[in-house]
């Protein structure tokens, strides 16, 4: 069995795409990945030019390619902190999943060096306010009779405070759909045990639960 | 009692501010508000200059100030369709808003014009198609054994699914905080009785049930 780095050098060398190196990011690279997950790789060539691709390997897995010039590379790199200003729940962007990738073929120091220049986040505490300061605005929503809405409000609410945790503890990729993985490994046992119960049934909570658990994530957040 | 439509121009003459009309825009002016909701006005400029403000009437309603020139409010429009393709739920977007929004005052014909313009979408197919993939997406997410993940995974179908119908009914302002009030007014009414119960329920649904629905909503969406 060929193995899959062996898969993406072949199909560089066959393409002609000179690169820096080979990144596998996503859920396979945070190791939240399930049978059906793909296998998302990031290839930051020398050259502009070809996009995506995709195929199926030996063993059928589904191999999705991306490519990325350097300079691309550090424009998104650059420019992440700035668009999560302007996000509320669209968080799965590509350069927090390239914080959180591995290098799986590395040719040169040069992708290394950029990824580090941009970490920490450099406005963490600004950061932290803005998706405090969005849960405290769908709290504010959920005090409404409208019970569908007091539902997306207090799942949008707790799903804020998510993120503002997250980024108290430097995770990069912030896509709400694996929160509540990195919740699970990152937050004491009983403080997850609550935010689980409160994303399966929040609206059948009493709202003294639900503020008396937002200020004890808002305290751990800020300690 | 002075009415906020006087107040709105008391307050562009005392700020000497030229304008060609004033849009009541967001939960007020589609009539889904409640006792909390600010009343938020977007003031179109014959110049650029000062960007918000935000003050309480006599009423202490908290009114909601935003200026733009008319060239802004084009490109704004013009790369509605566009900005949508790229979102997958942060959708509460300024441009969506004005097409859903009450002329308050007018004073020439320059804004309803270019609204009228870009109106309905030019690419109504191919949105409704994104939404729809996207909707498979999550679909394909929610066969996982995680149970947080497969909850978010059945909310977020329906949720793409309801902006596909949304966009084939012409709604322009499809964000997810008030998507179930639209869907209430312009869904068959046992349609939306079972979108009511998936959204409260989802993951305790059976996945027959679930896909049996989207093939059911898809079908009115494309007749």
């Amino acid at each position: 069995m060929v193995d899959k780095k062996e898969i993406l050098e072949a199909y560089c060398i066959s393409n002609h795409i000179d690169y820096h190196c080979i990144l596998l990011h996503g859920s396979q690279a945070i190791g939240f990945a399930n049978q059906y997950s793909d296998y998302d790789y990031l290839i930051i060539t020398r050259d502009k030019g070809k996009k995506i691709d995709t195929f199926l390997d030996n063993t059928h897995c589904k191999i999705q390619l991306e490519f990325l010039d350097l300079s691309s590379l550090e424009q998104l790199l650059m420019q992440y902190e700035d668009t999560l200003f302007d996000r509320i729940s669209d968080l799965n962007l590509m350069a927090g999943r390239i914080h959180m990738s591995k290098m799986v073929v590395n040719r040169d120091d040069e992708v290394g060096k950029l990824m580090k220049h941009y970490r920490p986040f450099k406005q963490r505490s600004k950061l932290i306010e803005k998706f405090i300061y969005q849960a405290m605005n769908f709290y504010s929503d959920s005090k409404s009779s409208d019970f569908l809405l007091k539902k997306y409000s207090i799942d949008m609410m707790l799903r804020s405070l998510g993120v503002a945790y997250l980024i108290s503890k430097d995770i990069y990729w912030l896509h709400l759909k694996w929160q509540h993985r990195f919740m699970e490994i990152l937050l004491p046992v009983d403080m997850y045990e609550i935010y689980m119960r409160l994303l399966l049934e929040n609206a059948y909570y009493r709202d003294e639960d639900i503020v008396k658990y937002s200020k004890d994530l808002i305290q751990l957040i800020q300690e």
